[in-house]
């Protein structure tokens, strides 16, 4: 190994590098909000949509060319430094080449068809860059692929499931002495076979779930049974094993990638222990004894590491004198590594005044904390009843003096807080803390809103009515002032013991699903992309229907066009987004089957079928999965921190 | 202990009695059908339901005093078998006395009112019978209590997000300047507090999910993010925390019970052995040094067992010969009882002619079953065929010669694979199959109802046409035979080696979930009863609007009266199971909400959303949790069964 690939190395695996290449795919990814039906109109609603600013051939092209040449670098540098041995047997790496070439020749075609093509394939590929990039989530998708033979077995005995039931439905609802109910059942639900098979896989997320059983269940109470059968075995007992089975793959997946990562960095350390015994053994040492403190203290010199830890290392080092360091020690020194540093809080200033020094106390006790927090209740309290009173009141008939009134002593009241706060805490004392730094903020802003309502609108008297002058009314004001307090209203969170464990927990969560969060951004990217391609400018609206009086009783009730979700299409990024947030929650999406089965023709049941099954059915499980692994592993942790001496508790942070 | 009471013991845990008792609990919960909302009608549409018939006054209360003196004869030999001093420290059995009391009174007062009581209070407490005589129930419950504290934590964060949510959502959608959609949004779905409160609780359950940010969203994209983000906390993180907290309750809770019961079945084996072992003391053998066989032997000739493990036991023990039996060698003779008996199948008849045997092996072969699904297969593809041909045609118009032919061809086939399949495996051979069992009865009945098809109608012959005859037209016969098949094609499940793991699966999973349907009977008795007493009698059909024509245009889409809901009210006992149903089921439960808040007052909401929350959030939590239990604790012990030896296998079964 040269210097030259060392220094490469580096460089490539520097945070300046790798940021820089997030951001480069991060740039390519939303370019889809820009690109041809672009995303820049306050409404996607069909009826009240204009025509959107589309960009000039070859500004989204531009860009793009150069975020794949950054990729065509990166893909160099990579292959370059895993060898040509390493880089055939490398899928991801032969996967990379092969879209990168496949993205440069469609973007050949586009701008050779100045930008006219029917279809842009690259695309589709996109997310492969995020993919690439990120070896949680490849991890990720080798579990998802370990469990699918299992979850497919699931998922075939919910196809058995609704087959039969379909067949003992269509038998039961088609007979020939047919009384009413069966009679109407048939021709809204069971019509045919596919509209049977939709109407009960619309049923097992229960997203039909009263409506479908009514018109039979009205007639007799017994054909109630056949549908809470199905639910029963369908929704409750197939589908929750589906979680239990994908739970199944993922139990110990966080512990398993601890050890993983804790097992390498002990070998890291190993092999420098080894290193620099060998160069003790060159000084007359006999070999393999141990390490001369000095020559890694040389070498921490010069490494790269937080200097906060460095120093705790070198301290370490320093303590065991000049006698040669033994491989469990060399090892201990860098368990200082893994030691959550404690912030410490810088120390409170002296005042040598007594008064000085109990009003300290005073406001630097948690007293003082719960005061506010009791405070910010109150003004919470007021806003509540306000809203409340005026609830009923036409918005320009509200008088807003005493909320006026009660904001300016409340703003107040905050800002006195903070002030004492920093003369009790000291202002880098102040600043330790991320709750003050948060409410400091926050109170500073309030400051402002207040004082320039005050400029502009004078102090608050009886009668006091908000006129529009400038940019923002009175009432926009008060609207964003109210808002910021109901924010700060959440540092109570941390106040209540139990809240905070659960709070923490999703905190913990959040930082470990960024994984999982890729893999969502992928699998929404390339349905909405497929989504465009196939229904791009499929709902229009029926002529004479584009006024504001769509209620007209010419629609069906509880169909797309009464329900008005005009606004969730696929005609560009953002709405075919939101078009498919709106499916994976499952509720009413046989209204999203339905509309585009009469616009677009039967087989976009398809589509949204396989979205339903990959965002709803896996995702969300997945999500539940992982979930459970933290929480569990938190607790687990938890109880077995409280069993072990604090020594240990380093090896398991 | 007495002779008298080892008696009692043994007369009250015989199955016998318990199976009484079982009886008598069943039969006075199922009074509730029958008492006097009683839900003897075909149907509980308000618009079409007839005056049901109420039992006269004294026919259920006969019957309920009965059970009662039943149970307090339960009761008194519970009570003197655990003796004074442990019934005094007995919740249970207090509480048990208390509501025999309390039921017992009630009872009168309704006698001395001719059942006219406004109220009857026992009826509430009817579901306490079943808690108190299930042990695993109590369990459960115990465990339920202990997930308690951290579920609230949960709980209220969710409030609190649901309270941050409102107040956030109310100063959006009441501004100053407002525009259309906001206004509408205002109007609709953010009116005032406790209806802001009430779309967001909705939205919390996504049961509203489009529809609530359909006015807003498409006047302008942005506020699809407050929703958006709402959904993202409120259902997908703390929701599903809260299945992770319930789940870590119960986590270990199969394995715990396990343990429980082996720990107590070793501890009476050794308890047994010290007692023969110092029967063989008498004998002038040295003390504590075994037991003698001939006195086990003597032992387990008056013991009540299957005769089968008797047996195997006995065997056993004879093996040992005359020696004295060592503690441990008596434990392993009754490891005996653990070991599943696989189920011998009687030998093959033998056959004589060559021709014979060939035709045995033939038709006992595997394959020969694997012909038999493929034949269920093909009659089912058949009648999908004819499902599809026929979904257009009104019934009197069908032809149905073809379909019947093809049933005839059938049926006889199954007929046909059965008489062979006796043949080659020997009539109690192929009955030692419940999977030829199943098929045989099928069959039998489908030759039944073919034959007397034929009887009645002929053979077919084309343009054979269903005609009423008798009780059942042809095609109802049909329908039925039909019906038969598809049920027959279950068969195929145990053929494939995925689906056979899955569907084991869910069998264990009923055994074990007893406990947890008990709690939901308990639980959905005392709502249902609740919400009769509450709700009895709200909903009324508007004037002139019991007609056939309810969709005239004077009602609001997606209200209960448009939906035609009515017949999901609490007017009876069975209406008001349907209707908890449909409302723990989530979908459309605002329309619930909505309806007894027009029809009952505002606080009718309560109702609703306490059961949402036992229901909907804890019991399927605790069903989830259940299924996670019961598919890890089979999975780990399927891979641990691998990787020990067989003998231990019978510890774990």
């Amino acid at each position: 190994m040269d210097a030259r690939s060392m220094w490469l190395y580096r460089w490539y695996y520097s945070d300046m590098c790798q940021w820089i290449l997030s951001f480069i795919i991060f740039l390519i990814l939303s370019l889809a909000f820009i690109e041809t039906p672009s995303s820049f109109t306050s409404t996607s609603d069909v009826r009240y949509r204009m025509a959107p600013w589309n960009p000039p051939c070859g500004l989204t092209e531009a860009i793009e060319v150069l975020c794949l040449l950054v990729f065509v670098a990166d893909l160099s540098v990579k292959s370059y430094l895993v060898a040509w041995v390493q880089f055939r047997k490398n899928l991801w790496l032969l996967g990379y080449l092969l879209v990168l070439i496949v993205s440069l020749m469609d973007w050949m075609v586009s701008l050779s068809l100045v930008c006219q093509e029917p279809l842009r394939i690259r695309r589709l590929f996109r997310p492969f860059f995020l993919l690439q990039n990120s070896s949680m989530m490849k991890k990720t998708l080798k579990c998802i692929r370990w469990s699918l033979p299992e979850m497919a077995s699931v998922v075939l005995l919910l196809a058995l499931h609704l087959c039969v039931f379909t067949m003992l439905g269509m038998l039961l609802f088609t007979g020939e002495k047919q009384d009413d109910g069966q009679d109407r059942e048939r021709l809204t639900y069971f019509r045919n076979l596919p509209e049977a098979l939709t109407s009960l896989l619309v049923l097992l997320t229960t997203a039909n779930n009263p409506d479908v059983m009514v018109p039979a269940y009205s007639k007799n109470r017994a054909y109630a049974i056949f549908f809470i059968i199905f639910t029963l075995i369908g929704s409750l007992f197939l589908m929750n094993l589906l979680t239990a089975i994908i739970y199944n793959q993922f139990r110990g997946y966080l512990m398993k990638s601890l050890q993983a990562s804790l097992f390498r960095k002990r070998l890291g350390t190993r092999a420098a222990y080894e290193v620099l015994s060998s160069t003790a053994e060159g000084d007359g040492q006999p070999r393999g004894i141990g390490v001369k403190p000095q020559d890694l203290l040389q070498v921490l010199q010069k490494v790269q590491v937080d200097s906060t830890y460095k120093q705790a290392i070198m301290e370490k080092v320093r303590s065991y004198g000049g006698s040669l360091l033994s491989a469990d020690e060399f090892q201990k020194i860098f368990n200082e590594l893994d030691k959550r540093m404690t912030k410490e809080h810088p120390p409170r200033p002296q005042y040598q005044s007594p008064f000085l020094q109990s009003a300290q106390f005073l406001f630097g006790h948690l007293y003082f904390d719960y005061l506010g927090n009791l405070i910010v209740l109150a003004n919470l309290v007021s806003i509540c009843v306000f809203l409340v009173i005026d609830a009923d009141v036409v918005p320009r008939n509200r008088d807003d003096f005493v909320l006026g009134i009660l904001n300016c002593v409340f703003v107040l009241y905050y800002l006195v807080e903070m002030l004492l706060k920093v003369f009790a805490l000291g202002l880098s004392g102040y600043l330790s803390y991320p709750s003050n730094m948060f409410d400091g903020l926050v109170t500073i802003i309030l400051l402002g809103l207040e004082l320039s309502t005050l400029a502009v609108y004078r102090f608050p008297h009886p009668g006091w009515k908000p006129e529009m002058q400038g940019l923002l009314s009175l009432w926009d004001m008060l609207r964003l002032v109210n808002m910021l307090i109901v924010f700060r209203f959440l540092r109570i969170v941390p106040s209540m013991k139990l809240m905070a464990v659960v709070a923490s927990t999703i905190l913990d969560l959040i930082k470990n699903m960024r994984a999982f969060g890729g893999i969502l951004v992928v699998v929404y990217y390339v349905f909405a992309i497929i989504g465009i391609n196939l229904f791009h400018g499929v709902i229009v609206v029926p002529p004479g229907n584009g006024s504001l009086a769509p209620d007209n009783g010419s629609v069906a009730c509880g169909s797309y066009e009464q329900l008005e979700y005009w606004a969730n299409n696929f005609d560009d990024f953002a709405a075919a987004l939101v078009t498919l947030w709106n499916v994976m929650v499952v509720n009413n999406w046989q209204v999203f089957l339905d509309a585009y089965q009469r616009y677009s023709g039967p087989w976009s049941k398809i589509y949204f079928v396989l979205w339903w099954l990959v965002s709803s059915v896996i995702w969300v499980n997945l999500f539940l999965a992982l979930i459970l692994e933290n929480f569990l592993h938190k607790w687990d942790r938890r109880s077995h921190l409280h069993s072990v001496s604090g020594d240990l508790e380093t090896t398991y942070e």
